[in-house]
């Protein structure tokens, strides 16, 4: 059971912290520790033992949490954050952590008040720092997220989803009724279709504009497999290329390539960040590369690591992230290729498996 | 502008309580009060003129906040809560309210950092409550998203959406695409679609069941315009109805029409429920009736008022609720029919305008 295998993992840092419990609350925080899906629920870890954790939700998971969280001790009750401290005030905690990235400060005053001698404590991300590091389980999802985006952007491409004439919304919503077809719960985020000039838009929203031919297309977008997040772009070349188009996309892959071969276990986060963008400074273009190399990605779309120049860390084995280097042009058009991977040692897992060469349709 | 005369409303909130300003957090009350759609921003609203409210986002939305925001002065900073609060301190401001309800522990830290001399006061649901009761802007973008799943509804059963044989999954997406086609953004939360003993499952997610003739299918879902949400239940039987699905039906549309009719200005939420839930309770059914009666709609797809037993307050006239009771028989079938109506002086104003009679198909 990779649930219990986490909470052992949290177990051990709330010995480390001097906690006797943690109030998880934060709801995807629950989901990594339980495996419940439900859009209402509290769990309380105890530091020294598994045997007394609780787990909370309200009536309408009745059936789903006995389905999915059969191995810890359920109560059905509402507010779940009240009621669990409560419960460990009976157990006769000391003192409770409660996630102060997320508890509100009208949460906090409610937690108080029921919490009649145990001490409230401020731990802030100690579940968000396992989550840096994926296991199995976690890297199985993000791959079948990855595959359910590879296939759709093929299927998309092979019945002529990308001849001109066709809208931007309409490309977005044929590649997510792909992804939906191989096995994905929903877009992991609103896809980015945008082609011509809006392609030097870094975050830019399907339009009715059509494609055009010698327009580069570019898509961002992923799928969302058992609660996991893929993240991919690729940008293509309907038509015929043009000069710059090349040169461009020859920038933007080599500048990929070189994040992708820093991506190494030791290496700090701003490295890798570095080794990409001086390839595209190199050029002429820093100005261009407005956003961070990439981030992590996870139960989450953005998630820590941040690969960025303000990235303060270094890489840990199983960490999954995105290289995704881009230039962008206004009024002309831009270039991002985007990966996700997982570091390992030796070189990285990549997921996404799309071919990053120029594509012309 | 309604956003001018919203944040006025706010304005004359603050002078009762006392406060210099309101900093504005929450990203559904920024929009609320600016019109502006992005994923980061928060808002500065001194009790006194509109002239000195400040708006705050990052860079990635500069352009997107003039076109959205025009009325304001807009500042570019990160984080904005913390930017914002500076800018009440320079403005010589004493009282700043801040949304203890959504600020987490943490963020208030930050903010007391910055205060410096302001005091920051806490104050829950000011905008929340402004909400409760929509203007005529918000029942126009709720009237748009309730057409659109009137219409896509009616597109589903013309085009022999839910014949035998295709899947509750199959059903959830064309529903879902039609809507779209509508115009709407997406749905406005994940699709109910429930066959045969499904039906009896209050919020069963749709899976690879197949529709079956002598079915009850129900449907519950709803479309996204504009930032607000439509919700509709509708229950048809598939093929030929039995006795007992009529009998059922008939019990629940009458609950429906009479929580409908108990829907006058000044009477209490659970009154309200208490019409619809007594006439269900007089039939025998009342512990298969497991929920509240309805909930307000609008920019979230639950929110004030809630309609129940243990509701707290008395209707006024332009709130938007849903009217939704249920009957759930385990293991056999369970009907629902829902409408999401808006409080008038004399009759509520019908949003959702497909039939309630027994659609037989």
């Amino acid at each position: 059971m990779p649930h219990s295998t986490r909470r052992a993992a949290l177990r051990a840092t709330l010995q480390d912290q001097e906690l006797d419990a943690l109030l998880v609350t934060n709801l995807l925080n629950v989901r990594y520790l339980t495996g419940f899906t439900g859009s209402n629920a509290a769990l309380l870890v105890h530091a020294d033992s598994d045997d007394t954790a609780v787990f909370c939700t309200d009536g309408r998971y009745l059936t789903q949490a006995a389905a999915q969280v059969p191995d810890l001790e359920r109560v059905i009750d509402r507010p779940c954050d009240v009621a669990l401290v409560k419960r460990a005030v009976k157990a006769g905690v000391g003192r409770v952590g409660f996630e102060s990235r997320h508890v509100t400060v009208d949460g906090l005053d409610a937690l108080a008040d029921a919490a009649d001698g145990a001490e409230l404590v401020r731990a802030a991300d100690l579940v968000e720092r396992l989550r840096l590091v994926k296991d199995d389980a976690e890297v199985e999802a993000l791959r079948m997220a990855c595959a359910a985006a590879d296939r759709a952007l093929a299927g998309l491409i092979e019945h002529g989803g990308l001849r001109p004439g066709r809208s931007e919304k309409e490309v977005a919503r044929e590649l997510e009724s792909r992804m939906l077809d191989h096995g994905a719960a929903g877009p992991s985020f609103e896809s980015i279709v945008a082609t011509g000039a809006n392609s030097a838009v870094p975050h830019h929203r399907p339009t009715d504009v059509l494609v055009r031919d010698g327009d580069f297309v570019k898509l961002d977008f992923g799928a969302l497999v058992d609660g996991y997040h893929s993240d991919m772009t690729r940008t293509l070349v309907v038509g015929k290329a043009a000069d710059w188009q090349r040169e461009l996309y020859q920038l933007v892959a080599a500048s990929q390539a070189a994040g992708r071969a820093a991506l190494a276990v030791g290496t700090p986060y701003a490295d890798v960040d570095a080794a990409a963008r001086g390839v595209i400074e190199e050029a002429g273009y820093g100005d261009e590369f407005v956003h961070g190399l990439g981030h992590g990605v996870g139960l989450q779309i953005h998630e820590a690591p941040a690969l960025s120049k303000a990235g303060d860390g270094t890489l840990l084995p199983g960490m999954a992230v995105t290289v995704e280097p881009g230039v962008y042009l206004a009024g002309k058009g831009g270039v991002r290729i985007e990966d996700t991977l997982v570091v390992r040692e030796g070189a990285p897992e990549l997921l996404t498996l799309t071919t990053k060469e120029l594509v012309v349709i």
